[in-house]
């Protein structure tokens, strides 16, 4: 199988920077990793160098940026580890998804083009991108109006972040930009294809954003038709049926890929993936049983199964979406260590170091017992994904005395959140997809054990943590390492690249003697707070409506203002 | 009517300290203040040079502190002021109630006898002495049962903190302190007591607190009897069924008075009274129509009326219990100033001042417009005691989310404490008691103006604010005033009293136009949470019962542990 010496690359495109990390192929074994920082970062006030403002709930990049990262980043890692680019059989990227953008026929990103630079459509979407809205909600009513069969996959409702809501706006707002618009591609496969030459699009991304599922490809025309007649032809002229599996090769290295890395023309290049779901391998899982949970400011779960099921509120599920051959199913919780960094925040006071004050919350939460602090709160600072798919649902904390301390709400908060977890497992194993055990990366993990223990404790299960801090690059890597195949030294599947490339840390939580009653109360108290809050005419939802008004109001009234 | 040049003296004992103001007769001006803090205050964890540990919710004072910062201000003001004792015609005090203490046949405190004073039940009973709850809860269940007609008087509900529930505790924890007291009295009639030599009971607290009525008197024997057999007589062998009204004179200074206190032998003293309802007159409400709220850590809600009637939920309404004449209405809010100190608290960060943080913040919730926090708080922090009457009601947040400051939740909180008041308020108009304005007093008012903005905003009333910034010792001189008469340079009556005296501030705040439709949403939120979580098996109800059982079992567990 694997050569002694080889090497692979994987390259993490994240919200603000791209990472990459060269790889052993035979071990694993890190042996460089290099950081750079979008120059743009995530464009949300103003176009660059243009003075075009953005109206809120947009979120733009410049795929300039990707390029930028990823020259630098792979020049940094073969540098900094001496490695012969002869010796790197192959590359692999994962991306945010769905991160798209409008490009040429030849692949140049409009907002290249200097006339069309100041429209905001000529830019990437970023994931966060929220303004697709109106758009989503067409899509969700329409296909339930038609009776999709496809609905069923997606929970049955999909998001303003996805592939088609964000493509409806460019067409809404910006038909100019969609005419000019050859091909519409999320990030992922551009970057791809400006490493190979070769267009290409990954089965993840079409799978989980973009509707499309290897049984019955991507809805009708008519659907499309249905929300724009000019949208009707969105696939066949934008896009392409040609879907491409996760542990493919795209293609090769080409001159311009080369040059812009240092690597070999030729060296082999992954079909493109996304972050949390190349992160599930690299995570030691590759079977059924265990629910991967990628924790860092929100949290992506996803299980595997080979049974296809419709698990209600789940994002997706994708046949060959993680591993080929299983059914991969994702869930996601909105806000997880954004919540916690926003208490933090709040109760640093002017000036406060959130570090310090992190690591004493913890401490002093961790001293609580389980039912102590009387608190319980509803994760929903910044909506709900799963189960309820609801960005307008709000937080809630109930409880408080006056006697009620910041540990105290600290610890409501790490609790909240995994009884969020908790409803993502009963949904799953309401489905017949049996969660046995959990199994946790990203970056949250290993600043906040107290999190892990309470995971074990709320959830009744173990939890395992992934070795590396970088699932995501070491993913990448993986599927690269797939990509070259055994006859350059890499792997027949990402299966193998797991057994030999992917570990799991020493440190495993259990849940803890006794505290499980005490959660099962807790929990059936979050969970009928979730379920009332939830409903058509919840206090909180007509307390939302109350806000959007106002803000309405107060938009018109800054209107009305002489200029 | 007065004469030029007389004074009188009112003292106003609260839970940290006493003050006393002199005051001139004619026009009610303020001519020295002083300020006494009790040596050793709230005692709530150990007996003072005893070493015997109080259980939780205990709240004791000193007696004897009563009477060192009696003489400590009344000499302070008469200093200050270079008033010639001979020109002080009346001294009044009020008090915090119901505060009580167990007393021999000549006044002597039991805790002030060597061999008693290790005996916790010997001190005094502060009014937030909240341990007599299984009392409370047999004094209620036993007038439920027998049908008291009582009942309706109090909300149908009585409080740990009142005089019976704490008498019964003596009984039941410590019979032989409760042998040995010929009285049990309120600490307001013990002082004025040890002024004048002569033991009188006022009818503002044993209306308020003490289940008396005007018509009715006590409660029957039989009713006693049924709480515990050698309870029956409680009345007869430790109190008395001579109540006198305020306004009246409870006698004058005698030698061991004036000796205290500096003041001439045979100066007019005045029946006792409570510090809330002294505010009243201060605050010049003696006719029907207002609706006083003396603003503090907690505050105070008093009407008057001349019609008797039901208040579901009100702590009481008592005939001449305020102004002669009248039936005052009181209800209260367990949590205003405490719940925003709590809140300064918890965003200041260790070392943070939280003065500056509460003009800041008070600043920049001011400039929020009604709703646009999309925040709505049931302030339960402390319980709710009007209407609901339940101390184990905690506090609520709802509507959190990412991009929420504290500023926002900040005004929350002050929302939340006016939709309370509005809750208030309807009860009374339920009850065919008009409330056509509100008057505010106490410390609060003056240190957050935004709050009164919001109670004019949310009430839709105007609030008028009392000149004085010490209603309760202004209140307390101006009984001074009545009880020395006419006769003396004083008044006839508290209504004389209250329009020479009394005076408003300038400011007055007006409904801010457009506020009232977003407050009419805001406010049905909040009352649907309300009247939900008050439901016998909220969500609310079992996250206390939770706690409560964990706190149960980690006090097992420590008992457990061989010393």
């Amino acid at each position: 199988m694997s050569a002694g010496g080889r090497s692979v690359v994987g390259v993490d495109f994240g919200t603000e920077s791209a990472r990459a990390v060269l790889v052993d192929v035979a071990t694993g074994g890190e042996l460089a990793t290099a950081v750079h920082r979008y120059p743009s970062g995530v464009i949300d006030q103003m176009i660059p160098g243009e003075g075009v403002a953005l109206p809120p709930d947009w979120a733009l990049q410049d795929p300039d940026d990707y390029l930028e990262s990823l020259g630098a980043t792979v020049r940094a890692v073969l540098a900094e580890s001496g490695m012969d680019p002869a010796d790197v059989i192959g590359i692999g990227i994962d991306f945010t998804a769905c991160t798209m953008l409008p490009v040429t026929a030849d692949g140049t990103p409009l907002c290249r083009i200097p006339e069309l630079r100041a429209d905001p459509h000529s830019w990437v979407k970023l994931w966060k991108h929220h303004a697709a809205q109106p758009e989503a909600d067409l899509i969700n009513e329409t296909a339930e109006k038609r009776g999709e069969g496809w609905l069923d996959r997606y929970g049955r409702r999909t998001s303003s972040e996805w592939f088609f809501a964000k493509a409806l706006q460019i067409l809404d707002e910006a038909p100019g930009i969609y005419a000019r618009a050859d091909r519409l591609i999320e990030a992922a496969d551009w970057v791809v294809w400006q490493l190979t030459g070769v267009e290409t699009r990954n089965s993840c991304t079409a799978g989980y954003k973009a509707l499309w599922s290897k049984q019955e490809g991507f809805p009708e025309d008519e659907f499309f038709a249905a929300l724009a007649p000019s949208f009707a032809g969105v696939v066949d002229e934008k896009m392409s049926r040609d879907i491409s599996s996760p542990g493919g090769r795209a293609g090769v290295v080409d001159a311009d890929g080369a040059a812009l890395t240092g690597l070999r023309q030729g060296t082999a290049v992954a079909v493109a993936n996304v972050d949390a779901h190349v992160s599930v391998p690299a995570a030691t899982v590759v079977t059924p049983g265990s629910l991967v949970a990628v924790m860092g400011t929100s949290t992506c779960h996803l299980a595997l199964s080979d049974v296809d099921r419709v698990v209600p509120g789940f994002c997706g599920v994708v046949e060959d979406g993680v591993v080929p051959g299983l059914f991969g199913y994702e869930a996601g919780q909105a806000a997880v260590g954004d919540m916690f960094a926003w208490f933090t925040g709040l109760v640093a006071g002017p000036g406060g170091s959130t570090e310090e004050l992190h690591r004493s919350l913890e401490s002093q939460a961790g001293s609580l017992r389980p039912g102590e602090s009387g608190l319980v709160a509803l994760d929903w600072w910044n909506g709900n994904r799963s189960i309820l798919v609801d960005a307008d649902l709000t937080g809630l904390l109930i409880g408080a005395t006056l006697s009620t301390g910041p540990a105290e709400i600290y610890r409501a908060l790490l609790e909240s959140t995994v009884f969020g977890t908790r409803v993502i497992i009963e949904a799953l194993e309401g489905a017949g997809i049996a969660v046995e055990e959990m199994v946790v990366c990203g970056g949250l993990p290993y600043q906040n054990r107290l999190l892990l223990q309470l995971t074990a404790d709320i959830t009744g299960r173990p939890v395992k943590v992934a070795a590396s801090r970088q699932t995501p690059a070491l993913g990448s890597a993986m599927f690269a390492a797939v990509a070259a195949g055994p006859e350059l030294g890499g792997y027949d599947s990402i299966v193998e690249a797991s057994e030999r490339m992917a570990r799991l840390g020493n440190d495993e939580y259990l849940p803890e003697e006794g505290s499980g009653a005490t959660y099962v109360d807790l929990y059936s108290i979050y969970r009928e707070l979730h379920d009332t809050m939830a409903e058509p005419s919840s206090t909180m939802r007509r307390l939302r409506s109350v806000q959007a008004r106002t803000r309405e109001t107060a938009t018109r009234e800054t209107r009305a203002v002489p200029a």
